[in-house]
């Protein structure tokens, strides 16, 4: 019961950490997959100083470092075309949960800095990583692939804002759900912290690999 | 980034919903260790009906039943006695975490329901928590307590909600903590839901058993 811890540390919010909890506690109020509310997160999450801190430790990795060089971008995709390349590859499979869930490929700015590079990289993205955690759109894979950001990206203030919004809302609304979130945030985070680093995956380039081998390449484990 | 789930739910917060969300932000800006803050997210977070859920799902496992039916108490304990008792046995190392980090046995009210048994038992036990799943008193190990509390409970708001408090405070003020506080989590859940149910647990007759033995019929694997 003591969550007696450190010495007592009062914490002066400065105006972008008050914004970031006004921003959390909107989301918690907002319906699932309101994108405004999202959007609001993203902004208030990202301080220069983090994203710099974020950048570094991505660049640790020779991968990251590159694609922070080149900032390599997706790039037009044709979801029919992945669509018919042989069943279970990459592309095969991304086209597949694209077109399942209705999904487009997110439109993004261009990248003219490291730390924009790193959101729209992220963002762009976004849905390769859940092909290759297996990570579907329920609650409970997006839950899963949230814990699995933060295992991957250390220190992401959204990521871990988004995963804590939702076990609030367990907590106050839903806590017949704990044990599911949880078994879902723990198997996200082992997977996480098991894989090689996903930032800055060269994926045009293996739209015709299989998805398995793609999986075992990145150390990606899925049950 | 889609966080895309569910049907959109409006959650009308009922009053306690409402108390309960307030709690945990007073507690997010308390210092660690604020009782009253603590205090005042237990009241808050104790629903009858929840409590209800509590009570009827530990009561499923037979030493929860017997629990409930007889109501034990732990008693007055005597910790330089204990202290005595040869080393490694339950007793001599619960005497010793308690005297190490200066803490004495809580004082609970009577338990004349099963509602209040639960919060009684829960708070009088908890040192002893702490010493048969090896967590200490740092933060990591309220936190990996926390997540072990969660997964053996299952519905207890007020241990989801405290972990939740916790890792906010990470998400807003201290973000390079985020690895090592989710890596704490996973292995107290893991370890919770490998465990045995430890609520009902009759301790006062395990003071001189090693608690290493404890351990193994707990099923609790501290690494």
């Amino acid at each position: 019961m003591s969550d007696l811890v450190r010495p007592n540390v009062s914490h002066p919010d400065s105006e972008w950490e008050a914004s970031l909890l006004t921003s959390i506690l909107n989301i918690v109020h907002a319906p699932y997959g309101d994108f405004t509310a999202i959007a609001d997160l993203a902004t208030a999450s990202s301080d220069p100083e983090t994203l710099d801190l974020l950048v570094t430790k991505l660049a640790h990795h020779p991968q990251g470092k590159t694609a922070f060089e080149q900032r390599p971008r997706l790039g037009t995709i044709d979801l029919h075309q992945l669509k018919n390349l042989p069943d279970g590859t990459l592309g095969q499979r991304y086209a597949a949960h694209m077109l399942q869930n209705q999904l487009k490929p997110l439109e993004v700015s261009p990248a003219d800095s490291d730390a924009t590079f790193f959101g729209t990289h992220i963002t762009e993205t976004h849905d390769l990583w859940h092909v290759v955690t297996g990570c579907d759109t329920t609650m409970l894979g997006e839950l899963q692939l949230q814990a699995f950001c933060v295992a991957q990206l250390e220190v992401s203030r959204f990521w871990l804002a988004l995963l804590t919004k939702n076990l609030l809302k367990s907590a106050v609304y839903d806590i017949q759900s704990a044990t599911q979130y949880m078994d879902a945030i723990a198997k996200g985070w082992l997977m996480g912290r098991t894989a090689k680093p996903l930032f800055g995956t060269p994926w045009p380039t293996l739209w015709e690999t299989p998805l398995d081998q793609v999986r075992a390449a990145l150390n990606v484990v899925v049950p």
